[in-house]
């Protein structure tokens, strides 16, 4: 049997012109922008009042390996299996970032039967919203320096300018560079570096913002850099909020797609989670709680990132509360946590299944931190072994977890069913959600407690300049913003190659960076980058376009 | 009376579903992608065979002021005169870059009644083709860095990687820069700089395919840069033509709108004509030459930049040609020309007139050198007088030249009937089109014709520099390409402050550089850069949006 690529079983599915998905979700027509014939954008305030006390179904995982755990397919199978047992469901999805797909990981739109249609618009360009951050992000830079080279009247200091330009790309040879060289024409010289469109504040700004009047208030908080005698400078103060804001016109707006058995997706706002905040967008999120009453959704990698951050963040923000969390494993994940080789995944080895199970207990314990009960959704692959399965779902019942084998990759939302029907569960029990910090809790002491609580950490060394960076965030009013920290996906602690459940590590936080706009600050530990390289040979070589053209090499 | 803006006059337009002009234009609705309500892109495929035999009218302009003469305008009244006077017509016209949007210039789409709409979303990001251009450059960049990274099997210089980041964006600070800085971690160090989009090569290639799999093999044929023994290494050796091919899938669509008066308009590719070819692009035009019985298209700035390229590049590599040419003047341009400061242009002024018109003169010269006879359409201004008018008309009378007054800002299609008229008398006729110079003639040889044809200059200097490139380009087999000239647009010489005719002047070639994808080789004349700045006080800060999206300031 020839096994189809995740590109060539979207390109077979039966895709419905998306007026019809729009009718399904409670969408009225006036409320439609179509972005082709399979994609929409979705005007919010077409969107008529009585929001609804639907569910919010979190899908956050374990500590994924490299080859990433199936979270997306995940979450897609699951809103795919709610539509099946005849709920009125939607799932609320973040945009793919072109960095990864020209990179290592390809495309994030699921896969096998649980995938999100139109596949290779989705992770292509996707109706333009990350190429309109990043025109806002890097105009912003271009007003900046050119008021720096036009007389500086704000005063702003060149080596105080914090505000970093960002690309839709994986490119390290951007990371540190000078601009603004070649004499009294070309600017005025600083260290400047280009961040990954998705780690932009713009980006946190979008997904953080009620409506476009929100969203320009944040812009203009922003603070970009600083004065010769230390002061703040905001977006505000350069006039140029409007402008900006204006640049995300149809970028704030939620885009409307199906999954390949036609539930209502909403996929809109990506931030990275390792990085920053990991959440789709806010508006996304609170459309899809007007229109359905179950809302699915994921939070990038693990619950001690995204997860975590969904929590102390998007919900604080939000204003409400995920009613059930979903955490996604695999029994090759559960190897490698146990200690075996990527190339060794394929043998069973149900001993290091059981080993590498700390890994998941800890994400369980976390879920029960937050006060709301997880579903551990075990998603199989093709060489797991019954044993190694069994092994798994005995474990979790002896802890009294609920758990299900999810085969949706395979056969889509009837592979999830007994998953949603755990999720059901949950949902018709009382939840008591906590965040896990006060708003007024001390910089030092929300990360410290982070680290302790959700990582298991003994505590956090911080450099020098991070606690000089803390101390001028709280002289600045800045101190009472939730943590955004920035971390390995790979490992609970800040080192990639601590797998399982590493115990009496501390973390090391090299930097803290205040984003006003958004209103977080963000912690950065060990040697994490907020912008990516490309591997030594990049899916980019795989890929091609023909006559019709059809695109090769998505995944 | 309170003056409306260009905006505010089309947000007043009454505007039609782009599927009524799509059925006027006789484009299929299977060929039909909307883009919301009132845009389009066209797959071309869809569009059946039978190209039929249009006119092609091409409209050009003397050299322009810095406030711009109203070409787009006159273009778009002008096909809206012929709708009205009932011919099957279609415009086709350039993308505008956000650079000059949030620059100086504003938006890109006419004036008064003879605009594009949707002008908001034309004017920002319209449906992603300059982003997508920005993308398949950048990938390109992060794909040659990350090469030399990852061990450099092929041998690049990093000294001598020719290839140039770009932004749409007006930003100096960009236009030299050192990336790769922070040690092994963050790859090779090197010089580097950002282009506007508008500039780079791909934009040329994307005007100058025929279809997805010319634009596939014309960036494979792209030289990024030379080996250390100075051999040239193409994208092709890289393996990611694909890649970046298929980052270019929507982009090469045409984009299908309307003018105010419901005129199709085909909108697509957008080089600048000072720096790059300045032409929209050969699949556009073809396609409006197959739909339509007159295609009216501009070019950019004046005739010895914008037309000389459209001759030289666009109409030899699309193999047609223009069977009229349109040159706008006004009587400010005309003023100013003739020696009088911005600042005094609404004086009566019809001696300095008269004194300017030596600079018409030659653009019309330049018209009849390519076998093609022009009309001067004088752009109507509210400040002009009835004798400064009647100064112009009544000269080119006198030479024997069509000329008509045109009133298409005040009065849309019926102030450009004249006009139309005019062009119709010479559509009727045989014209003798001929390019300037044969391929094969020397590099130097070129440049020496264009600048003495069609400029009006003694000759040209050739930095050393520049005789090193041309050398080489000879010796890689690149000498048969087209010259694309990069110059000043406010002087028919290479100094913009030398207006009116000049004579006795010679242009200084500073560098000339191989675009083998696009297959021409450029020219960079006086100090012309291919990153513009931004001005003290930007547009971007008389720009806001409101609650319901609307957007403020864009002109």
């Amino acid at each position: 049997m020839v096994q189809l690529t995740d590109q060539e079983i979207a390109s077979k599915a039966d895709i419905q012109p998306i007026e019809n998905i729009a009718v399904k979700a409670g969408i009225p027509k006036e409320a439609l922008e179509l972005y082709g014939k399979y994609k929409a954008k979705i005007d919010i305030n077409q969107i008529s009042g009585n929001e609804k006390d639907a569910k919010v179904v979190l899908v956050s995982a374990m500590n994924p390996t490299p080859a990433g755990e199936g979270k997306s397919t995940c979450t897609v199978g699951l809103s795919d299996a709610f539509n099946q047992l005849g709920k009125n469901v939607m799932v609320a999805l973040r945009e793919p970032s072109l960095g990864p797909v020209m990179g290592i990981k390809g495309g994030a739109t699921g896969g096998g039967l649980a995938q999100v249609l139109p596949m290779e618009e989705i992770n292509l360009h996707f109706n333009g919203d990350l190429h309109a951050i990043t025109t806002a992000n890097n105009a912003l830079s271009a007003f900046i320096d050119n008021h720096i080279h036009q007389g500086n009247e704000l005063n702003i200091d060149p080596r105080r300018v914090t505000w970093k330009r960002v690309l839709d790309m994986n490119d390290r040879a951007l990371r540190q560079i000078v601009v603004g060289l070649g004499g009294p024409a070309r600017g005025v010289p600083r260290e400047d570096g280009f961040d990954i469109t998705v780690a932009s504040e713009i980006m946190a700004v979008l997904c953080l913002a009620d409506d476009i009047i929100d969203l320009k208030n944040k812009i203009g908080e922003i603070v970009f850099g600083y004065t010769y005698d230390k002061t703040p400078v905001t977006v505000k103060e350069l006039k140029v909020e409007g402008a900006v804001a204006l640049l995300l016109k149809e970028a704030v707006k939620p885009n409307l797609v199906q999954t390949m058995e036609g539930t209502p997706a909403l996929i809109h706002g990506g931030p990275f989670a390792n990085i920053a905040h990991g959440c789709n967008s806010l508006i996304a999120t609170n459309t899809a709680r007007k229109l359905a009453d179950i809302v699915v959704t994921e939070c990038g990698f693990g619950s001690d990132l995204g997860g975590e951050k969904f929590m102390n963040i998007k919900a604080r923000k939000g204003g409400f509360q995920p009613d059930a969390i979903v955490l996604v494993a695999t029994v090759r994940a559960l190897k490698m946590n146990g200690g075996v080789k990527k190339e060794n995944l394929s043998e069973e080895n149900t001993e290091a299944v059981i080993s590498g199970i700390v890994n998941l207990e800890k994400h369980i314990e976390n879920a029960r931190k937050f006060g709301v009960e997880p579903v551990v959704a075990l998603n199989d692959f093709v060489t797991d072994s019954d044993n190694e399965r069994e092994a798994v779902l005995s474990w979790c019942r002896e802890k009294g977890v609920r758990a299900a084998l999810t085969k949706v990759w395979a056969d889509g939302g009837r592979g999830g069913i007994d998953l949603a029907e755990a999720v059901l569960e949950v949902l018709e029990s009382e939840q008591n959600f906590k965040h896990l910090y006060e708003d007024t809790l001390p910089v030092k002491e929300k990360i410290e407690r982070i680290v302790t609580e959700v990582y298991g950490g003994e505590g956090v060394n911080f450099s020098d300049q991070a606690k000089r960076q803390i101390k001028e965030i709280e002289k600045n009013g800045w101190g009472d913003y939730p943590v955004c920290m920035a971390k390995s996906q790979y490992s609970l602690s800040d080192n990639p190659s601590k797998l399982g459940r590493p115990e009496g590590f501390t973390v090391t936080v090299r930097e803290v960076i205040p984003k006003t706009g958004a209103g977080f600050v963000v912690a950065l530990t060990g040697d994490i980058m907020t912008m990516p390289g490309l591997p030594k040979v990049p899916s980019a070589v795989h890929m091609d376009i023909d006559a019709d053209g059809n695109s090769k090499g998505l995944f």
